[in-house]
């Protein structure tokens, strides 16, 4: 197993998280499933909490990035569409163009010479501290 | 409040962190008060803790980069100094160096056009969803 470089980009308002790793997934999901209910399930979260981080999205940014129409009877509740505005396409585009510009970090120098110094991994968590020290 | 960008970087072999924020922190105390638990005090973190995250550095590089000398009875038993090793002075240049690469995605035109979209924060929690949209 190679050992892999992981870069999170968050960008913070105050305390809260207006756009993060699970957040764009969200967005692209949505885009896909036409909807918050479908794009949480084919998430794995619960409709409640890809409501919640929509709701967040919708108050961190100027302008909503998810336009919800209303839940139709006989769909559960939790139906209705949702479409990513043209906003949401604007932060999603600039926020996957951070992260591949970070991404671009593993072809420089500094992390070839850290995978240079690591050991082969994972490492053995059976045999407790490894003895090559 | 002006809105920020976050960037965590680690370094993971397997599901371990090699190498990230804290632990780099760490390494950087460790050099400030010479021993794992002035580290750990000066951290704010158990000196247990600190030691556990000393011993995953070690065994995730190649070479250890902290060596630690036993401690003195008297000493309350977690005395003993600690020195970052050569091996640990690189790695953590490396890291940094890193972070230092990654914070310049602040002077991009990705980032600078999210701020423009972004509405002023934080948000006030206490009215509920905001009322403009």
């Amino acid at each position: 197993m190679q050992p892999r470089l992981k870069i999170s980009i968050r960008v913070l308002c105050g305390e809260d998280i207006a756009m993060g790793p699970g957040k764009a997934d969200l967005l692209e999901a949505i885009i896909r499933e036409g909807s918050i209910s479908g794009a949480g399930r084919a998430m794995g979260m619960s409709y409640r909490r890809a409501w919640l981080l929509v709701d967040m999205m919708n108050r961190c940014w100027a302008s909503p990035l998810v336009s919800a129409s209303p839940g139709h009877a006989g769909r559960g509740g939790s139906g209705g569409g949702a479409r990513v505005t043209e906003a949401g396409l604007r932060v999603l585009a600039h926020y996957r163009a951070l992260q591949s510009a970070a991404g671009a970090l593993e072809q420089g120098a500094d992390w070839q010479a850290l995978t240079t110094m690591l050991r082969a991994c994972p490492l053995d968590h059976q045999s407790g501290r490894a003895a090559a020290e």
